[in-house]
């Protein structure tokens, strides 16, 4: 597996994308409006970082109501995600996904509880 | 610049380092007490986790009491930390270190104040 991206939750993701694209030389690759927020991909040449702009009521948008904007969950690639993820059930973590499912730029994505994984939100992700 | 790693503060980093290793297949690549901190490196072939565990009161210490274990910054690498954080400067963001310091694995870093970026603790390192 290899680092894929931090996810970052804004109330303002054109303002950090262009922000971020300026500090830190990263380019802007993706950007769609998926799940009721607006995703934006930077790509830092060796990962990405996602911003996550709530459009809607939803998760994030919650985050962001409740902790203000700040880095939200960090996503690891594999190349089997199906496996990543019965491999976490045998580590016996709390699942969120029990399955695969469609996440941001038509990747396949999973999340793992951060109360398994030392507070850390943990997305495996499958392009 | 490149992503270099995310720092996590936990409670107990040996653990939270098996585990990862296990669940990320990363392997632990640096090892040490720094700032009263136990800092591990596992490294994912495209860049870090920086596993941050306090020994003693100081800043992760108080990150870990206030908001329990949990994804505390980012870090982007940079080949010109000095010119990096002329750059913050020039665009009015509140930097936390005016100029850099030596941080864990004797690298050179420099933070910058979440609120200039989008809630997130941004450190620039030069390896």
């Amino acid at each position: 597996m290899r680092f894929d991206h931090a996810g970052i939750a804004t109330d303002d993701a054109t303002t950090l994308a262009t922000l971020y694209t300026d500090l830190f030389g990263a380019s802007l690759v993706h950007e769609e409006e998926f799940d009721g927020m607006r995703v934006v991909f930077l790509d830092l040449g060796n990962g990405y970082f996602e911003l996550l702009e709530p459009l809607e009521d939803g998760t994030i948008a919650r985050y962001v109501d409740d902790h203000g904007s700040g880095i939200h969950h960090l996503a690891v690639e594999t190349d089997d995600i199906a496996g990543a993820l019965e491999r976490a059930r045998e580590l016996g973590l709390e699942l969120i996904d029990e399955a695969p499912r469609r996440g941001a730029w038509g990747h396949d994505v999973a999340f793992l509880h951060p109360k398994s994984t030392g507070g850390v939100l943990v997305e495996f992700v499958e392009h």
